[in-house]
């Protein structure tokens, strides 16, 4: 069973991203990457898609207060890591290999498409050794970086509380100095993913807690490396309270913790005090965006299982031909069945353009290019939630691709749509990351770095004009008004100029897929032009097609709602309901 | 745990509906219906909706050839039927109790609101009694009709086969004359709802099988009463193949039936020979509208669970005010929280507004009103697909006003979304509903019925003009074009002209409701005049404003595609997929 399309993310990551440019200079070469490739899709054909089902069927279990995998779990995260996947994403000085993000991006790519909640572990643990690797000492590097490169500890992060879900500034777990630079940590942590499991010898939890003293809110927090076990083997009084019963992504658990509960846990200082959220900015901006892979990656595999399945199901024959003694047509041979896979390939397929696009700015960051992390911030939220919302449409179509089939766990396009409903939820929700996008991005530094964007996309419109430069000018032009003219409700009365965020981040995110299908396209036609037209490529140019007549139409009538500002759900009052 | 919201339904039942019509002249009144009501809530919340987790959490299981409901199915259904629900759907000749259609249904959406699942074995069983009421001979009224009426025998309808889904022309179910006026029945059935339980004595498949030497096609295929035990009895050669193991509504049994696999299932012919499809319209058509109150219900449901939720879940302050020092709010001051209540509200109200007068059409049409089956027809496929995708998106968004708690199996909203998936799929796909409404409904007799709706929805219109009159009609009209354009379209070429028939589903779902919203305006006004005005009332009217200014605004858009009647799903050839 095919779970993603090599060709298509090959094509992605040398025509569309351009990747060339990347390798530039370092001791990578195109067949260096082909292999690590082939390697990732090698281990998750092994071992990451054949438990899917299974692990789905058979989520992780309390034991005696910890939490216990079922078979198969430990195995395929084993040979993921010790292939050196988590080393991937790492800087070379404390045993990582340096690889360029949009090559890691990649690999994560295959795995997350193959089985998302294995995939879970490794990136939360680049994410939290990523931290450690900004902001540690030599000596936290050496003692906590190094084991989770080597892949024998893992990591998490701590944030959510039970009274503070969204709401950080209201954390209450404490951390107390013990005099030697240690803390004692104590506090209650909620919805943290691997908080628990039996895959690894130790767990590092990158912990936000407030120090007494300090200022109130969010800028009364700091960041603390907690183990789940000391280094000399003992225990640290981190507790599993609980597991959750999740809807899907069951493969990576998900935890209550209790810090503290003895009055025995003990914790580090990353970094200087009251400097926790900012820190843990980096890595839930990283997390952000894999959460935007993630999604994409489901929403390929439920695309090529229901491109899989309509090119082999016969049912039904064309509306103008009526003859019952005809042989039945495969069910790709419906219209309506080519709109619901193309209806996928049209999101899937923008999204991990524009997955990868991020992935190269970081790359380009790295390499000293300022404007690259400034874009980088501008997208991020686009992202994460562009992804979580409309690969989830995706996988629904895909079940509707298969009828009853897709309704029954014998597919996987049922698990892959329970899987996918939970990435609109966790590391910010949608309704947050359009507050974050509207309410912060757009209007800092007077809208910068909305107007680098803007002039980003515009110089990625043909000037000579192609089939989709106008539509896409349009639009853009479009975008710049209503941003403007939002901004301006924003300045009157923050809490009306900001009720509309989300629909906001979805007009922003529709422009911005928009562009990756530009992209898409500019690339296919550079291809045609040096290999020769194919049916690969004619594809991409019919899904930008659809994409521009289905998709990126919707941007008018968000664009009215928004330019009026509509208050009709502001204006509800909470007794009316 | 509020599932439904009980002054709206008698709000919808007597100011919306007008139930007062169809009572005049019958032997009910408001007290009685109240009164049933009272006892579908009474039931519902003491066996329905009790073990609703459980019964998700524990699917049905196959053992020794028989499926074997969980502990509570069979005491909760009892007590449903037992109190004479399915009577309740019956004429008075064979033990139903002639209640009118509208109350029965009202009835229906509060047991599909506590569960779903366990309402779908009366929703059956009325439907297929309802042929043998409609089409039987008086021993077949005897023999299956009345211990149905009684709730000792339960139907099905057996319809697909493992090779013909949506193509009912392809069935290959033999039934062969005996000669003594029975037949020897062959063949296999697959996803039949139903199929096993050991809730009743017996079970009364209605089965579409075709007799030897008839025309091929859905011309010859007729319909078969075959119990699962013969009168006497003896067992019929019915056997359980399998049991389907589904993402959601499970505990409603699904199964593949084997019929004479030792050449020894018999069946009688009900009606005459060949008009089996024509026969079994009536009971599609019923469960089409079963399906559309069952998807409204899920999504009343959701909507309440998430009401609540938002009511008491303190998270974050007003975007206008930082002071990390105050107390939390509760999450529905939040107007993105308001947005995706509202959404929610703005699509189960209508839906089940319009799920109400479908039943209103079906007592019309028995108290002599031929226009009533002319409007129920064609609004048929709407009051099937539009709940079952609007009001799923309504249960994504109840999980989204959650957050991580949503996502947990420790609410039921989870549940809901999975349970409503279903709702697309069965009785006719939402692309069979697009080309039933576009291909034949909208064109049959030169348009008329299209244009008797087009004029029922006008007269709703106010002449004086409200705030939504204008609006109402501007789609209207665009809707009669567009419906225009494409009668033309298809006249050129059928299947271009149909390619975009599930986009014309939607416009036209859209329209409708947009309708229905009118109608609830209009009876909030009358309601505020007569006992003056609520918040109940004023939220009417709120949601009407948000419906029209964020779903209805969607016709234009939709409009301008299939006006142009966009093919880039169509001319997407397989290959380039």
């Amino acid at each position: 069973m095919r779970f993603y399309d090599r060709q298509d993310l090959e094509f992605q990551l040398w025509d569309v991203a351009g990747l060339d440019r990347v390798l530039d200079g370092s001791e990578l070469d195109r067949e260096a990457v082909t292999g690590i490739l082939d390697t990732a899709d090698q281990i998750a054909t092994d071992h990451f898609l054949p438990p899917a089902r299974f692990l789905d069927e058979n989520e992780p279990r309390f034991v005696d207060g910890h939490a216990v995998l079922p078979d198969g779990a430990r195995t395929a995260v084993r040979a993921h890591v010790d292939a050196g996947f988590i080393a991937a994403g790492l800087k070379p000085d404390h045993g990582g290999m340096g690889l360029p993000e949009t090559v890691h991006q990649a690999a994560a790519f295959i795995f997350s498409a193959a089985n998302v909640g294995l995939g879970g572990y490794a990136m939360l643990t680049v994410g939290a050794a990523r931290l450690i690797e900004s902001f540690g000492s030599d000596r936290q590097k050496r003692d906590y970086l190094e084991p989770m490169a080597a892949g024998r500890f893992f990591g998490t992060m701590c944030l959510s509380e039970p009274q503070a879900g969204s709401s950080l500034s209201d954390i209450t777990t404490r951390a107390e100095p013990l005099g030697d630079g240690r803390y004692r940590i104590t506090g209650r942590k909620m919805w943290i993913s691997g908080g628990d499991q039996d895959i690894t010898e130790n767990i590092v939890h990158m912990v936000l807690a407030k120090i007494p003293g300090g200022p109130p809110g969010v800028k009364g927090i700091s960041l603390f490396i907690v183990p789940r076990a000391r280094l000399d083997g003992s225990g640290n009084d981190v507790t599993l309270a609980g597991l959750n019963h999740k809807m899907g992504f069951r493969a990576t658990t998900n935890c209550a913790l209790n810090f503290g509960d003895n009055g025995d846990c003990v914790g580090e200082l990353l970094g200087e005090e009251h400097k926790g959220l900012a820190y843990m900015f980096q890595m839930m901006n990283e997390a952000r965006i894999g959460v935007g892979m993630g999604a994409t990656a489901l929403g390929q595999a439920g695309y090529q299982a229901s491109l899989d399945y309509a090119r082999e199901r016969p049912q039904g024959r064309a509306p103008g031909g009526k003859d019952a003694t005809a042989p039945q047509i495969p069910i790709i041979e419906h219209a309506d069945i080519r709109r619901l896979l193309l209806a996928q390939k049209a999101a899937v397929e923008p999204a991990l353009a524009l997955a990868l696009h991020c992935a190269m700015l970081v790359d380009q960051h790295r390499m000293g290019d300022a404007g690259a992390a400034v874009q980088l911030d501008m997208l991020t939220p686009v992202a994460k939630s562009w992804p979580s919302e409309f690969c989830l449409e995706a996988n629904k179509h895909a079940i509707q691709v298969l009828g009853g089939a897709g309704y029954t766990r014998d597919y996987p396009v049922e698990r892959l749509y329970r899987d996918n409903r939970l990435n609109p939820i966790h590391e910010g929700t949608h309704g947050i990351q359009g507050l974050d996008l509207l309410g912060r991005k757009v209007l800092m530094g007077g809208g910068a770095g909305f107007h680098a964007l803007a002039a980003a996309i515009r110089a990625d419109i043909p000037a000579a004009g192609s089939e989709f430069s106008e539509s896409l000018s349009n639009r853009l032009e479009r975008l710049e008004r209503v941003t403007l003219s939002l901004a301006g409700a924003i300045g009157a009365d923050t809490d009306r100029g900001l009720a509309n965020a989300t629909l906001y981040l979805d007009l922003f995110g529709h422009v911005v897929m928009g562009w990756m299908w530009l992209r898409i396209v500019a690339a296919a036609d550079r291809a045609a032009a040096r290999d020769g037209d194919s049916d690969f490529l004619r594809g991409k140019r019919q899904a930008a097609r659809y994409f521009y007549a289905r998709e990126l139409a919707r941007c008018d009538g968000w664009a009215d709602i928004l330019q009026a500002n509509d208050l009709s759900a502001h204006d509800m009052a909470p007794g009316w309901f």
